[in-house]
């Protein structure tokens, strides 16, 4: 079988190729008259968005850093590359559009692992309207690495920065935490969970599913953006704590957490027990790659913002800098967490 | 001294504030009003270019593969990946404007090799009017990965593609070709040159530096998109032979060139002795990096392109498909030649 072989036997030029043809048959540039120049040339040329604003981000996953094909098939690895760079868009207001894509794989791999990865890519695309224009693929030593490259548009007065935060804010958040940081120590056989019944094994998979195939919060960063309420926006890619962090950085201001408001899914707390109640706060706080949407809203906006927007809950709210971020119990005493968020170099 | 450093003691997010500061100092973001999100946000936001399209181009350079550390210091290195990368957006007939840069680095990478790398790139970027907008740091457990993301724009007439090539155009390129290949072989110790006279060492010297300080042909580009008679444009990153095959493969049609045609250097033709002529042939060809024009024009309009470009001359004419690439010595005999371009898995 052709697609069995190393790339090696087909080369750079005959990979572009069969990449660009792949490409072309699921989404045609043809049918989208602002793709002007596609895949194939010395760059992609696209048709402005009018009065729009344009939004750019870029995403690299390194092979046995970011992703391992003990863990995930390259489907699962391309759809979650997408889900990464889709998320970072919208958590500024924007729609994704269109994706440039660099490959740098080693001689040594299958024409079907990068079928697979473009498969993952192309899918994801698909299901939230992202069109592949152009890209790279080159040779790398050792470790596979895929960078994407994602363009969208945003309306002017729909920007949300990581920077508007002002104290007396309410912090929001959607969806759940710590379900895929949950399933990588499930799928890595490190949390050994016992009991073996039907519906433990259901939620096992599902977070192990929530780990491989996230979802991008779309449809909610569009409710947000489109209501204009929100004062500043970040996606929770490294984790609840670091995120409110960075959003509190770039806002100059502190934040109080109330631990016991953070969302946890029915199976994370199913899964956890009563002795092990800090292993799910870890889980929530520093893991990580759950791609939800942490937010701030004006307090008095607050109970209305949480009726507009789907799956999501009050977890704190913005306070001067000196308070840096405090975790607070239900009687509003400080708890002090050790914990860390992923740091890429430590 | 801290910039000696290893990235592992300061850490990803100090790492990314060291970066921002770095940039904002040279370029501050507040200077450019269409810069309205820069570096340090999810994804960067810019204002769109009115009437003009967006083009938009990736490129990945891995350590080992297409750059070393003991042939060029991390300043080279930076430079050159952002050559790379210009020359694609002007071969289109674009305008270079901003950049997200993808760092994959090792945990012992030194701080000062970063700073480095982002020296080059900014010191480039800063000549031909490129702003960085953001981007991306992440651990790699070997090799760095360096990938660069520029977006530009075009005015609608203005754009060229490597498909409009028409049977009878005329082959133009702008520059010398071969000096890069020749100086990396001479840096590499692989190419002997006998004799010590001044004039051979200013000429090994000046290869050498056409291999690790490349300049994009950003002026002859804008006369030729300008002067719209161009049917066809591509850059000669991978060689003259390969940047010949792809526009004549996108164009769907052959092509016929003079080898006495292809444009030498005077250092390069110096150092070729009279045995070695095909050496010279080869470094143009297939040698790559030379980062100069390939285009073709109509027949008619060869003579007043000549005159209108600078540093440019004809060396073929497009053929009708069938012909394939033909290379031809000066009584239009074919030359069979046997080498070919950089393929990178092979």
């Amino acid at each position: 079988m052709r697609a069995g072989m190393k790339i090696s036997r087909i080369g750079e030029f005959e990979l572009i190729e069969r990449i660009k043809k792949k490409v072309e048959k699921r989404y045609p540039t043809s049918q989208n008259r602002r793709i002007i120049v596609g895949i194939g040339d010395d760059a992609a040329v696209i048709e402005p968005y009018g009065e729009k604003l344009l939004v750019a981000t870029t995403d690299t996953m390194v092979e046995s850093v970011h992703f391992s094909t003990e863990d995930a098939d390259f489907e699962k690895i391309g759809y979650k590359a997408m889900v990464s760079s889709i998320s970072d868009i919208i958590a500024m207001g924007g729609k994704p559009k269109y994706a440039l894509i660099s490959l740098a794989l080693s001689k040594d791999s299958l024409i079907k692992d990068v079928d697979g990865l473009y498969e993952g890519i192309l899918k994801c695309g698909k299901k939230f309207g992202v069109r592949i224009v152009g890209g790279d693929v080159v040779s790398s030593p050792r470790n596979a690495v895929v960078t994407l490259n994602l363009l969208g548009e945003v309306e002017r007065g729909r920007v949300i920065c990581r920077s508007g935060a002002k104290v007396g804010d309410g912090i929001l958040v959607t969806g759940n935490f710590g379900d895929s940081a949950a399933g990588l120590e499930i799928l890595k056989g490190r949390w050994k969970i016992p009991g073996k019944s039907d519906y433990i094994r259901k939620c096992k998979k599902n977070l192990i599913k929530k780990h491989l195939l996230p979802q991008p919060r779309v449809r909610e960063a569009e409710i947000i953006s489109g209501k204009r309420r929100a004062t500043a926006m970040i996606d929770s890619s490294d984790g609840l704590d670091l995120s409110v962090r960075f959003l509190c950085q770039a806002s100059k201001v502190g934040a109080k957490i109330w631990l016991e408001k953070i969302p946890l899914s029915p199976c994370l707390k199913y899964l956890i027990s009563s002795k092990e109640a800090l292993r799910a706060l870890n889980f929530a706080l520093y893991g990580g790659e759950d791609y939800e949407l942490v937010f701030t809203v004006p307090g008095k906006k607050v109970e209305k913002v949480l009726r507009e927007v789907p799956h999501t809950v009050a977890i704190g709210e913005i306070m001067p800098a000196r308070w840096r971020i405090r975790y607070l119990d239900k009687k509003d005493r400080e708890v002090k967490l050790k914990g860390r968020g992923y740091e890429h170099f430590l």
